[in-house]
């Protein structure tokens, strides 16, 4: 579970008891509001969960050891570049790998969710169908009925194992190197850069890679980036 | 949902904004805490809902027009008078009830529960499965997820979507693309052309591209391989 700018917290502290109501241990928070990451450490609930909750500066770095990293957004209609999964589809997808522990799943801030630069490093997006009068749920009501779902999906799983994924961290330098391709071609024009950058890390996230041919294509692409450079 | 004897206003509060968030509408207070409801109504989130919850002096007098009235317990193991279903089972048999309304879902207090005079009224129990380090939920985070199984239960939608496929000749063009590429980089060698063709072709293929990603990379691949050539 990651937690990305949380500002209140009893947020944050309603998180990690759901956490631990559902059998989860990993929290990890991105740029908390420092004060609240305090008290929420102070406070009741989830405080096992708490204590080894790590602090990380970048959504890349929280997640970087995770093989499938999924974002959160209360908002149906948003214009968004990835693929959109109930919680329910997105508990059956996400079942497989939850063994492993490698999943990231990202919740935004209170009050504007994740950013689309967060959204950049997520393979795909979850949302909680909620009715039309007020779809913004509350942070730790969210994250209590998505590890609910959650762990449902993998109480039912039958014992597979799953195969090797790919890590964060890879699928990272492997967009970085396709960048770096890109912009010495001219492809990344300075004024569309930001968005041009977030557009090859969603496709990279898309490509859903194995291991050995991220490997191959990230040596095909420094090939062609040494060979651009000569 | 009834809320007998809730002490914190924030809990009040949660329970209504999750109401909201899930299309349900009636709220009824058993002997709230006086200030609890009083500072829950001037709060945000489920306004609507807070506004028209009534208060009673009695369980019975909260379920009178009721026809299926269900408890909610975290102890398991509770010497329990009454048959306990977890929640999703509680869902499935709740659900030929919920279009009627006449259903009540009773949460006790934060701290004791619903007591056995409480649950006297209670047709059965459910209880939401948590983890044995911490069976105990947060009264707004329980709502939230009995509330979220419960509108699940109530629609059933079997969805299927076809997705467009990418073609063959699509998928051909981005492998001699790559593959111009990656022979001006040096990355073909002579000796393995071959192999490396059919390697290529193969991790293309592996892709299993959504036709706007595949022209995208096109794109890309296109621009990096007009500057390799320049």
């Amino acid at each position: 579970m990651v937690l990305v700018e949380a500002r209140n917290p009893l947020n944050i502290g309603a998180v990690a008891r759901a956490m631990s109501n559902f059998g989860f241990t990993k929290l990890r928070v991105v740029n908390p509001y420092e004060v609240a990451f305090r008290e929420a450490r102070s406070a009741m609930g989830g405080a096992g969960v708490l204590e080894q909750a790590t602090e990380h500066n970048s959504v890349a770095d929280a997640v970087s050891d995770c093989t499938l990293v999924v974002g959160t957004t209360a908002v149906r209609h948003r214009q968004l570049m990835h693929p959109l999964h109930s919680l329910s589809e997105a508990a059956k997808l996400m079942r497989a790998e939850l063994h492993s522990e490698n999943v990231a799943l990202l919740f935004g801030s209170e009050k504007f969710g994740l950013s689309t630069a967060d959204l950049s490093y997520c393979h795909w997006v979850l949302h909680i169908p909620t009715h039309k009068s007020n779809l913004s749920m509350n942070l730790g009501q969210a994250a209590a009925v998505c590890l609910y779902e959650l762990m449902n999906a993998c109480r039912d799983l039958p014992r597979k194992k799953s195969s090797k994924r790919v890590t964060a961290a890879q699928t990272e330098r492997l967009s970085e190197t396709l960048l770096d391709a890109l912009r010495i071609s001219g492809y990344v024009k300075d004024r569309t850069k930001r968005s041009t950058e977030e557009k090859v890390r969603r496709l990279v996230r898309r490509l859903d890679l194995e291991p050995e041919d991220a490997e191959v294509m990230l040596g095909m692409l420094r090939q062609i980036v040494w060979k651009l450079k000569t």
